[in-house]
């Protein structure tokens, strides 16, 4: 398949690997333009000008890149996608944004005769490096279809969940309940040690059984140690469990403990945190219960 | 070791076949007394006709009954063990009951040169057939050394907590999270519903990656169904989460999630679900919500 | 009317002293004999030696002690009013205690042909010298508009508010909501603080409407003060605030904001405020903010 | 002094009255002009065509408008204040819009030579007819000193509250605590419910005491008829929370109670409640207790 691939980053540089491997062709743009020629060079690569250009060029064009505004840009703005792609051309944004920024901007595509999937993913760079990665997938089911040969290059677990934005939304949820289970974890060490219980123990114990959850498996050691190196910044868990909250608001559907998780990141990013690993949401309950692990 | 083992019930039953299999001669004592003797039939073992006698005939007596008022029964009670045991005689009782009790009875125990820990376990009947529980011991570390072998016969994961009552804290921690990380998911669960998310895609990506927890595995299934056949019942899970909570407030230390999920499993009982797997604190937030999954 | 009257406290004294104005005949019971005696010599009373004397001579006898306990001591132990009080005489319990404690309590005096009113009050001191209490009610109507003429000597507010026990309840969801009302205050003001608000105009505006509060009235400038001077002390708060749940819990029943502000009032009693003022609330909302007003 | 006065919604119309009452010079101006001309016939005053043309008549211009995007039309939009007003005019919005949107305006303004206040209000349209609302302004205080006479001609309490932003922020405060305080209210008067409380009793025991607030004098009655007839749109009322708290977020400092009062508001809204009075969030409660007063 002719594919555009714009946003070499972290990221989308491994993704787009993936899909080399798998005998596509590809245009790439980035606004680094440096970054795509050396890309390019290395996988084998046509450099594209303009986002426009890479439209142009191909049948599924595929974003990967930081927020609502960039998407935004790339397929929309001046010397966009859409300026240059042929109707019925397939775009697949794998940004996290919200859900009702992936609609809106679908909604101006298909002005355009294009079609849209919001196909973020879960798990990190050595899991894009492996072509591992999870992909939610939100859109009409035959886009979906038309664009799984190239999720499943990238992803070891690829999902059509719904309609546009419902990829998102369900990146969205799964934050907020990690989030949540780091909340609760932080909680349990607080108290586990001012009522004196052993904390390796107890983190041995829930890892074993019913208190067990990739959160403990993730953060217990590192909230032990205060070693908030980061892996998931607590300013941008903060974003997707607002974002989270703010698409349910619009439901009409409450989800009261990412509300209470959300206070307390906040609490722990006006500790100096926000750039630290999300982990850091421990401070908010040491200084709430005037302990420390 | 000459053991003493009193109840002889769903758990104790298989907890002390598994202390016949290592090798150790038992004494045993069940309140109805014709168990006691089939299980004596079929295991080997002689059967006390009290606390006391069984008391008598042991080095180390384990308990495991149903709550704090029936250990303080067999132990202190007309008939119990304080009566028969030999001053030097180790207790060690391996039922869930409050560590303030725990504590309260091991005070009393000492008075007749007794001495006790608090060994309660989590694992379920198939765990206890093969040896496999997990077990968590509070008390003197010398105690914690001579009951090791017997301990090590029943379970896989055997530890060492803290003083006298962090077994059983340690085990009220661990539920408190479980009941709190059920609760997360059953919220989730219902905001994924309004806001039209694919809920069985939700649990799949949750369960690869960040979402993911014990309770996701065991209770996401039974909750899309409604389906609360009882693993685990709520009015047990409540009486868990309270008594942490209680304990908690005696530190004076707060533990907000476990607060909110308390009310949220008050809100499933006062629907009826006191008999219910504890999955069912769905209903609360459906409730809460007005919608259903 | 015939009254016993048994605790002679702060509050018991002035409430009495409200039953002698209005011509009613007293015999008076106190733990320490030597306060009842200066109490009757001033006012005017026949001072018994025993509950159960202060029982034998009364139709009506009213309790004013401390907690359950000392409720259940005077009224079913040994010397209690239940062994001197002619059968048809009507207890009433003006004392702060459980509902349930309350029902047991009532159950027993009944097996002795005795009935039981719940009664406590909310004012303080100067409100019992004034005779101008709010006096909430539990129990049998009749047995309500028996005690009514004693009852409105003390209070200026009096309501029959259902059977048995729910004068308690009252007071205890009363007191939930002042507790839930000062927390909510504490919390605005830390955030108000954190956004650069001036706090004694934030006092102001409340004040004038719609975010008035009697605990705004009480508790807003003690906090802005960090002056924390006993009105009521926060370890009372606290088990008035448990009290409320535990009954909730039973009916199965949710309290959200009330357990959020339990937990509250538990982390500012772990920074060593159980007996100041529950204004104190405050520092655990600054601690887990980090923010000092 | 010369006023332009942009804005004679119901709130509006009685504040310019108040200002015509006072002796002031107006020019007013109204989205819908037919409002206008009909105002000025009636108390005495200029009609512009636009806001720019009110802004060049005055020393000082009001507007009373809908949101921030509103206030930003009339005075940075094409033919608005900017356009008209002589540098030195000072600008005083009492519209309610969120802190950061207030700053940002004024940032533009400046760039113009023009000042401004916030200066929003709180109090319903009686309190507007009477000239005694509650008037909370931010900015710098030469500019409230300027603008005092004019608010003393609308307000009975008119506080300068601190820097610009800061009158909003204060409004958003109250707000947040009057909900909060609404839905401990609804949240009591179910505990109560399902406990067997008389619930008039218990509305007349707070009043008289520790539990009494604005909110419950408002609407405790109404909740306790389901009459939720208008007097605060909940969706207003959920907007205003929502600020606070992303206010809150942007300062890094939680407000937990908040934080749970939204999501009550938001699972009302679900419940189709978004344009009834926000006592309504009542009916969150009874859904999550299953309980209906």
């Amino acid at each position: 398949m002719r594919v555009g691939f714009i946003g070499l980053g972290i990221m989308g540089s491994r993704m787009a690997a993936s899909l080399r491997r798998a005998g596509h062709d590809l245009t790439v743009y980035n606004r680094t333009r440096a970054t795509a020629e050396t890309w390019a060079a290395e996988h084998g690569a046509t450099v594209a000008a303009t986002p426009a250009e890479a439209g142009a060029a191909a049948d599924v064009v595929i974003t990967m890149v930081v927020d609502g505004d960039q998407v935004r840009d790339v397929l929309l703005g001046p010397g966009g996608v859409a300026e240059g792609a042929a109707p019925g051309t397939l775009c697949v944004d794998m940004s996290t944004i919200a859900p009702s920024e992936t609609r809106a901007i679908g909604a101006e595509l298909a002005e355009h005769g294009l079609s849209l999937l919001d196909a973020p993913v879960t798990g990190s760079a050595p899991r894009a490096e492996d072509g591992t990665l999870t992909i939610m997938a939100g859109g009409e089911r035959e886009d979906f279809e038309r664009a799984k040969p190239l999720l499943e290059a990238m992803g070891a677990l690829v999902l059509h969940v719904g309609p546009l934005g419902q990829g998102e939304m369900l990146k969205l949820v799964n934050n907020a309940v990690a989030a949540a289970n780091a909340a609760t974890l932080a909680q349990a060490l607080v108290v586990a040690k001012a009522t004196g219980v052993d904390l390796k123990a107890l983190v041995a114990v829930m890892g074993a059984g019913s208190g067990g959850s990739t959160m403990l498996t993730l953060k217990a050691g590192p909230m032990l140690e205060h070693d908030y190196t980061t892996l998931f910044k607590l300013e941008h868990m903060l974003k997707d469990v607002r974002l989270c909250l703010e698409e349910g608001q619009t439901a009409g559907v409450p989800f009261p403990v990412a509300a209470a998780t959300r206070e307390a990141l906040s609490a722990a990013m006006g500790r100096g945190h926000a750039d630290d690993d999300f982990a850091a949401v421990l401070e908010a309950f040491e200084g709430l219960a005037g302990v420390r692990l």
